[in-house]
């Protein structure tokens, strides 16, 4: 039953996370001072599957996947930047949105993790603005539809030209029968909270809205003349960059390309293994340590830059993540290993919580918060095994709290001279730097109902806990000797690949999100699973569905039933 | 494109949600003093629908149309009421949960109506305990697998038998491959806060869980040896009798059956009238206000009963509601409209303020609370039309704002006497006591980003507002004069008509739902999208997948895709 795959353009054979602004197709950043300036000006040649043209600046996902890039290179290479510019280098056009051919060939697969992506690339701007203070300001000179108008919203500030024609528009249910899915739903109203009346009507006007209107029902924040079009946006830039009152900011890092060998069953990075057993669908992700202690002064770490083994780390798994996701659809679990010292490992938490007022600290930190959020929004099981030889220490013991399920040896095996493995905890993991999507850390969250469990995971910070102390604080699901663990493990993981890959994505969805839901939960619960609803359904992609037909000429048929 | 309908039973052609204990087939309702006892003892040959047979105290909509219907009843007919004891009526087995022939052989639309009329009738539950202090407590004496486990998590209190063989289970994703969707996952995670990976452990294992670890993980309150069941629930009843420390209550009223004229193009009810256009897919919903002023004291309420007027007007809308959501899935909006004396109306709404202490009262409100919760719910487009000689006062004007959209006329017509159509606030608008699920106001949710707009209506509570005044107030959408009037909503209801009903439902399910979330939002949300997604995978409703093939011997075949 497996849907037919679009094939990637020029014959690769699998996704590239990968890139850098010399490489950009479809984007252009320059920086000067503490301004940045980030041009959309798409190749519609330059597409990442065969069979469409990216017309009208829409984008597919490697257009999203440089804008992606861009602002991580905004936050680690110029620090001095506080004011991101984000505007088209078409006329009269500022973006079409998502590329309305390449979702109508896309697999479910790829559709669901397509907009994923494009929704943690909102998020991570939006991000950049409530953390590091970098605040953008979107300039929509000609038409913002769909896909565009919701880049526009992660946006702090959006000027409207008022010229009669530029206007912003969520067309999706009227003219394709899907939502604006890539936020757009929730920030109109929990971002920018526009009246729910006068959300109806906008998300039903094909043509959009425009001029004052716009500003009066607060889908933009001011609409200029475009005689007046510069003196306002370099206004607003100075105000920002005034507001932001940052002394000269020091010289960023730059992020060299990350050190990958991909082979048939696994991907090397320097600090990350991913080994794939592909009949029994298992990926394991090896999280390497360091030999080296955390620098004694943050010019080290600065000196170290990308080579920093916290942030390397984070660079990695992230790759390794995103390449399961997109170019290993048939993979059911992924196991989370570990190998290093852990005290070592901890020493670095303790030199970032040191030097949290850093700027190289704080983004290495905010790093490490999205990587994390990304492994909790992966919809694939995740379980950690915490063995003889592990690291699980700090930072990296949030993998452990977010994994659906982790098990730890008692002890250590015959002939194995490693140490058994212990979970350190760190101020990190109960201080809330790494919060969840939901605002609460990986351990509130676990332990919303047992209030007591929170308080003692405390008072054990700093302490090498072995596999029984783990269990009965409640880090770890299960502790195992070594007679039991091959046979557990293996069955459980087996069983796991027989369930329906559908209904764990559901389930995982559910119980990994207990308790307050933000903006960005709900972007990713209600206003997803509707969309991913939606995506199912003929009305929308099947054979006379209005996706599918969209620019055929042919006039979409529906099942009027409501449901 | 539309679904193979399963057919209702005994030739029926509609279902109906009327019924009262004399003819329940299911339940056996109870009461004394204080307490009442509500047994599960399932007709299995009682099915709504042809095709398949309720084993098992397993449950379809009849069922559950008799475990809503008891606890209203409990509510108005037996106010002394204080404990609700749910137990089965059958060895061995609480509940098998929703009948899975039931449900393989459903339509989708069904499918999904149908969980959410259940998930009404668990919300109502928990809202009797929490609203009026009426506690549920559930005696598990056998297995409680999937729904009958989801139903048990409604209650306050749940004793698990402890036998060696009793158990609860939730083993949707193993057995099915949907999910627990009747709240099951939400109450688990966010109401029992059990920890995430117990939860996967036990959401993932068909035999479920029993005896201590049932306690251990949060998953019921205490477990009991069976010799000493009958002590323990008893000591647990007066316990709860003890707690709420209530006097002897006055004695209730009854909820007599509702006047109904079924035709086939309109339902008429004494203060309420549908009439269906079907050509164009409107449902029109007229709510007819009384000629009577409020009663002058709440003994005259009381003896009115259940022909007091806001009581009348609540059930026969939610009959009339109920009756489009499951008969006639080919509606694709409803007009509102109403008829009757605005200030009259608005008098019924100062008289229960002035009563809020009164039971009948409070249980008046509650009940308005979940009828308009249940409008907010119903995925339908919801229009408000307000023309002369409509009575949109105080809780009616909730209509209103529960709407989509609202049009409210300019003046009057010509040679129409009627006055002009006039909307009056009252406190009911504004005190948060008729709350949304997100539990907040309509108006509060309506004016998110407009706090000024909320204390404007404050200070305009019972000023008739003109269609020019309530404009600019916020609160309608469109005033319109009698020029454009009939083209402007002609034009809006055919172009609604013509959109993809999927698109519109996930639309409206995001817009309606601005603010926080909820333990009752996420589960209209985050689980119901989810499952509703899952409702039409392949790998769960395709003619090899997990809920198709249950019960056929056969094994599901699935598509691995990891989405």
């Amino acid at each position: 039953m497996a849907e037919a795959e679009q094939k990637l353009a020029n014959a690769a054979l699998r996704i590239d996370f990968a890139t850098e602004p010399s490489r950009y197709r479809h984007w252009k950043l320059s920086v000067s001072g503490k301004v940045a300036t980030l041009v959309l000006d798409v190749d519609e040649k330059a597409s990442l599957f065969t069979g469409y043209d990216l017309k009208l600046n829409s984008y597919d996902l490697g257009v999203d996947i440089e804008l992606g890039d861009a602002f991580e290179r905004v936050r680690f290479e110029h620090p001095e930047v506080r004011v991101v510019l984000l505007r088209s280098g078409k006329p009269r056009v500022f973006s079409a949105g998502a590329n309305i051919r390449m979702l109508a060939g896309a697999s479910h697969a790829h559709k669901v993790n397509f907009c994923k992506f494009t929704n943690e690339t909102r998020n991570a701007i939006e991000d950049a603005s409530s953390a590091s203070g970098v605040r953008t300001i979107c300039v929509i000179n000609g038409t913002a539809a769909g896909g565009g108008y919701e880049l526009a919203l992660a946006a702090d500030h959006i000027i409207l030209v008022d010229d009669g024609s530029s206007s912003v528009s969520l067309p999706e249910v009227p003219l394709l029968a899907v939502l604006p899915g890539t936020g757009g739903l929730t920030r109109i109203t929990d971002k920018r909270k526009v009246r729910r009346d006068h959300a109806d009507f906008f998300c039903t006007t094909e043509e959009g809205i425009k001029g004052k209107r716009a500003v009066e029902w607060r889908l933009v924040d001011e609409v200029v003349p475009a005689s007046r079009l510069e003196a306002a946006v370099a206004g607003r830039v100075d105000d920002q960059v005034s507001a932001s009152g940052a002394a000269d900011a020091p010289p960023g890092i730059v992020l060299v390309p990350l050190y990958r060998k991909i082979a048939a069953d696994r991907r090397d990075y320097q600090n990350v293994s991913v080994v794939f057993d592909r009949a029994a669908r298992i990926a394991t992700v090896i999280l390497r340590g360091c030999d080296e202690p955390a620098p004694d002064s943050a010019e080290a770490m600065v000196a170290q830059g990308a080579a920093f083994w916290p942030l390397r780390l984070a660079r990695e798994l992230d790759d390794a993540i995103l390449d399961i996701r997109f170019n290993e659809t048939d993979v059911a679990a992924i196991l989370f290993k570990s190998e290093g010292d852990p005290r070592l490992m901890l020493g670095y938490d303790g030199f970032l919580d040191r030097n949290a007022a850093h700027w190289l600290a704080r983004e290495i930190r905010l790093k490490w918060k999205r990587v994390l959020k990304r492994i909790d929004l992966t919809s694939r099981s995740l379980i950690a095994l915490i063995e003889p030889g592990s690291c699980f220490a700090g930072t990296l013991a949030e993998i452990v709290f977010a994994a659906d399920r982790s098990y730890m040896l008692i002890g250590s095996r015959d002939g194995d001279n490693r140490p058994p493995g212990g979970i350190i905890l760190g101020d990190v993991n109960l201080s809330g730097t790494l919060a969840m999507s939901n605002g609460l850390s990986r351990l509130q969250t676990r332990f919303l109902g047992e209030p007591d469990a929170h308080d003692k995971a405390r008072r054990a910070i700093g302490e090498v806990l072995d596999a029984r102390a783990a269990e009965a604080l409640g880090l770890i699901t299960f502790a195992l000797d070594d007679i039991d663990w091959d046979d557990e493990i293996r069955l459980f993981l087996e069983e796991r690949a027989s369930f329906s890959p559908d209904s764990l994505t559901g389930l995982e969805a559910n119980l990994r999100f207990a308790g307050p839901e933000t903006m960005e939960t709900k972007i990713f619960a209600r206003l997803t699973a509707w969309q991913n609803w939606i995506f199912q359904r003929p009305n929308a992609t099947g054979g006379a569905g209005a996706l599918s037909r969209y620019g055929t000429g042919l006039k979409a048929e529906f099942d009027t039933t409501r449901t």
